[in-house]
Formats: C-alpha cells, structure tokens, sequence
C-alpha cells in the first residue's frame, strides 16, 4: 500500500527536509502541533515499527537523537516527545513508519498526554517471562 | 543524579526483565496503562534523548522492533504507541532515556493522545533551514 510516505521519498511530493542519509529522512510535519515538530522516517517501507529490520531500525535510532539536538537548539527548548504510533487504535494516520519529535514549550503546546495506570494486568512475572520467551524465538 | 533506573540497572532494585545485552535493559512497567507496557532503557545514564552517544542510541533503535514484536506476539494486538518522554513539562518522570511500548488494544485502553495542529508556527521552510543548519554544526 503506497502512502504519502512514499510519494515523499519518490520525490513525487515535496517536502520540508531537515536530514536524509540512506537510510532515514527526516522533515517537517505538514501540520505540526509545536513549533519545530518534526518527522524521522525510515526509507525501509514498513507500516508498524516491529516490521523494521535490524539494520533499519539502528539508523532510526542513530539519528534520532542527533535530530532532537538540532530540534532543542532550534527551538530553545529541550522538552519534547517523541511518539511513535502503530495501528489506527493507536492514532496511526499514515501506514509508513514515522516518529514525531514534538517540542514541548509549555504545558499546553504540543502533546498531550492522558495517563492512566490501570488494575488488572496480568502478573508482571509471567508476562515478562513469555516477552523473554517470544524474544528468544524471535532470535532463533 | 542517581534516578530508580540507575538503581534496576545497578541491580539495587529488582525488576521484571525482558530482556538486556551490552547497551540496553528492557523491563516491565511497574505502573502499566495496558497489559504489556514494557520499558526499553539504554545503559547509557542521559537523562533526555539528545543526549545520547550514537552508539547507545543505535543499539536502543534496533533493539525496539525485536521487543515490540514480542509485545505484540504476547499481547496478541499489533497496535501500540512508542513514546519518549524528555522534560518534566513533557511528562518525564524518570530522568533516564526511556521508551515506552504500550499496547492499544481498544480505544479505552493505553495511551491518550490530544493532539491538535496550531496555527502561527514558524515558516516550515525557514525552519527546516535552521535545523539543517544546527544539524550541520553538530557533525562538524
């Protein structure tokens, strides 16, 4: 499924590019919620983070902080989110991987979050040791 | 200053791991929002993001698809946020990188996002050029 990720990195559609190496690109969000909000996307075309490669993911992460560096000093202020989100539930609007680097200038400019610790998970003993055990054959 | 993770890494405090190698611990949350709330930390003690070395940043990167898809395989929905928190106006608790991996499975259950474009931020070209700019004074 092509997305507007896509036609971004096609050279289809333009775009607001801050840094792009062989492996990431990253530019402004078309619709941003803080001043220097920002978007880092991998050139690997995958829709949810779990489906990235090893190697694509490491220069995500690479490059990550070096853009939230030039993001702080842009902007002036070094709080800020960086959100990721899978899957409509999970607010995903655009099927390709992307992280938002969103300054955080005040309590009511950027992201808001609602946080709600909830009762009635499971054993956090049990779950950790079926994470280990779906990591493990992962690996295998 | 020392934080709770300073204290799980040092192994003064216990936790629930998931997993861990040379630059990163992966550990459950002890205050989950959904059933599977798992958090991915570096070795490296930085407080925020853009702080860390490109080292610790890469592992932590690729590392974060290998636990989501055991978070995913566990929890049985691949719909999840990813969100890192830097500053307490950002909603930071632990002034230590964090990840968090929350699964979303039902619109009730996880993470709350309020999200909401403003009008009057900078020109978006403008401000891509000052982030190159910073970009490139960081690599020189």
């Amino acid at each position: 499924m092509s997305t507007i990720f896509d036609r971004i990195l096609d050279g289809d559609i333009p775009c607001h590019r801050v840094f792009e190496n062989d492996h990431v690109l990253a530019f402004m969000d078309i619709s941003p919620i803080s001043a220097g909000h920002t978007l880092v996307i991998p050139k690997e075309r995958k829709a949810k983070l779990h489906e990235l490669s090893d190697e694509a993911a490491a220069e995500l992460g690479r490059v990550l902080p070096r853009i939230a560096r030039a993001v702080c000093r842009v902007t002036g202020t070094d709080d800020y989110n960086v959100l990721q989100n899978n899957g409509r539930t999970a607010h995903q609007a655009v099927f390709h991987v992307h992280f938002h680097i969103i300054p955080r200038p005040s309590q009511t400019v950027g992201l808001g979050i609602h946080w709600e610790p909830i009762d009635g998970v499971p054993d956090p003993a049990e779950m950790a040791e079926r994470l280990r055990t779906a990591l493990a054959e992962d690996q295998a």
